[in-house]
């Protein structure tokens, strides 16, 4: 199996503006393969300007605010890429498509690294920052999956953030949990 | 809560030798506090030479093969302390302990961080590498949990490492399923 690495992917809209989403970047290689699922604001701004940002953020509220409602996240220039970063990345990559593999659901868009560059040391495996970023991707799949199911992976997850949290990973934790909640509330299962 | 990083922390045995061990430090203000249970060589080796490297790697196979008799992971000198640190390392921490809290069962060593290095740039989040280290975590509490509970817990962890492991997070899954297996085998319950 190729690795997958949770990154914040950034791309150019039409009006110039930055585009923000967590994706998991697919190993390829010395590359990277970008595959959202259609249809995907990414992959229609890709098809206009070839390149993306892949930030590596420890503050794993950027993940859970994307998916919140939160975008204001700060950005910065990249040297090589017409495409911003996110400004409090650890590391980043500066990625180009040069093709593509066509699929109706899921297209795999191949990137190869122009650079990547370290901002700060890594800080270290975190087992709260991890329950978040799987919390998030859980939040993105409440239609397909049975509320019990939901539950237990939450009370799970919990476990680890109860034990290993920080204050970034407790707020990123609440605001998926109220994200759910509102789903649920909502008349969701 | 205090944050929990989970790391390699490496000491100096009597012998002059590296003593190795996953450790989680939580973080105090600008430092990190120690706190094995004991008894712990971590403990006895920091009461005579008061230095700890605590090593952040992306091979996983190092927590895994640290709990599965494989301790043979390359060393490489600390910059301001006489205690080596994981050639491997992303990064690394060098922490001088500067008091203890004494407790019967699990002492605490408060460290001061004299140095913090980058040696690679931060590859991103991974979830079947947080998998490994929740299963390395778990490896170490077969007597204390019930079998179906370890069980269900690898099943959920498992998922993780079947779509996001790349070859060093398959071995390492594979290294702590034969330890818990054996466990079994052997007659724990």
């Amino acid at each position: 199996m190729p690795m997958i690495r949770e990154a914040i992917v950034t791309t150019l809209k039409p009006d110039g503006g930055a585009h923000m989403v967590p994706l998991g970047l697919i190993a390829d290689g010395d590359g990277w393969i970008i595959a959202p699922f259609r249809p995907s604001p990414t992959l229609d701004n890709l098809e206009l300007t070839p390149f993306a940002a892949a930030s590596h953020v420890e503050d794993v509220r950027v993940f859970a605010g994307l998916l919140t409602g939160r975008r204001d996240w700060p950005l910065a220039p990249c040297a090589h890429i017409p495409v911003p970063r996110l400004a409090d990345a650890v590391s980043h990559l500066e990625l180009a498509v040069t093709h593509r593999s066509e699929d109706a659901r899921r297209p795999r868009l191949h990137c190869r690294v122009l650079a990547q560059t370290s901002h700060r040391p890594f800080g270290g495996h975190n087992r709260a920052k991890l329950a978040v970023i799987e919390l998030a991707i859980l939040s993105t799949r409440l239609q397909m999956l049975p509320r019990d199911k939901v539950e237990s992976e939450m009370a799970y997850l919990a476990i680890a953030v109860g034990k290993t949290a920080g204050p970034e990973e407790e707020e990123a934790w609440e605001w998926l949990v109220a994200k759910i909640g509102g789903h649920y509330a909502g008349g969701g299962d």
